[in-house]
């Protein structure tokens, strides 16, 4: 019994099986995405490794590294927020679009604390790109509403796009639902052409 | 010579005359403060150590610790931002000081990004006193504008203050000139009564 014990265990650790692969990449990112929601996890390999009922070494060869595994986990929760930002930027009012859309984005932030921390510095294209596609639909919607002469055109917009970046994930990650408010309506308030 | 030299050195280290003791203490704290602008720089003892041309154990000695030296470092620097928020409090137009003193602020946090990240969760008691003396200077300056119908009155103070010192220190660690330019005009505009 000792035995084949030990040979299937080694050989199941040399070479898991595909359905095995899948399953342990699966969980690992399942894990990793729960702790995101986490305030202040340490978002380690032990810790997804912990959470996911797996080894060190079996989440490591599952994404080939931690940061392919953040990455897929943070793209995995941003992918609805760019899908919501496009249907936005489709909006017929694109001045009520970008207040619904930020709105809904530092509530995002506001309850995924470790995103932002956990990636700085680590390579993560996925994530880039999202953010991408995240500051162009944004964009669409101030130049829509500066075409419908709801938002000011006397700053540049990548300026604009910029501070509004800052400002809003700064107040998601520190205020509560109150702060968002405030900050939403001094901001659009803030955007109106002047008169 | 080498056996008095050796006694001398001993006798210093165990007790520093006064003088010494002074000088040790100035030198850490300019090390302290000079490191608070460089962008990135570790606010290690060792590092503060190396750049004041002191020993480590004898930078921890001047001040009895990492804390207490970052607190009296970070509050030199504060101080004079505190007489300058108490003066544009008196101003007769607090909407125009508040905008001049945020200005001010702003990039003065833009000069000392070291500042905030290397107090965060360490005891600094003086600090945070003037951190209060600068909160509630702006509540002044929020309050007079008010007052004068220049800012709006339907966001509880507390949390309009909140709001804008988040925003603002966010914009103005990450951002350029033209960075803090923008949003000090968004936000002034923002914080205007409806009409």
């Amino acid at each position: 019994m000792l035995i084949p014990d030990y040979v299937e265990g080694t050989f199941q650790m040399s070479t898991p099986s595909r359905a095995d692969a899948v399953r342990n990449r699966q969980l690992a990112l399942d894990a990793a995405t729960a702790l995101l929601a986490e305030p202040d996890a340490a978002l380690t390999v032990e810790a997804i490794a912990k959470k996911a009922g797996l080894g060190a070494g079996t989440v490591v060869r599952a994404f080939g590294g931690k940061e392919a595994l953040l990455d897929a986990a943070v793209a995995g929760l941003l992918r609805p927020v760019v899908a919501r930002a496009r249907d936005l930027a489709a909006d017929d009012r694109p001045d009520r679009a970008l207040r619904t859309f930020l709105g809904e984005l530092m509530t995002f932030q506001a309850a995924h604390h470790a995103a932002g921390d956990n990636l700085r510095g680590l390579a993560a294209p996925e994530t880039t790109a999202l953010r991408g596609e995240l500051v162009a639909a944004v964009e669409t919607m101030l130049t829509g509403a500066q075409r419908a002469g709801r938002v000011r055109a006397d700053i540049p917009l990548g300026t604009l796009t910029a501070v509004i970046g800052e400002a809003a994930y700064a107040v998601a990650r520190s205020g509560a639902a109150d702060h968002i408010d405030a900050f939403l309506t001094v901001l659009l308030d803030g955007l109106k052409p002047s008169t």
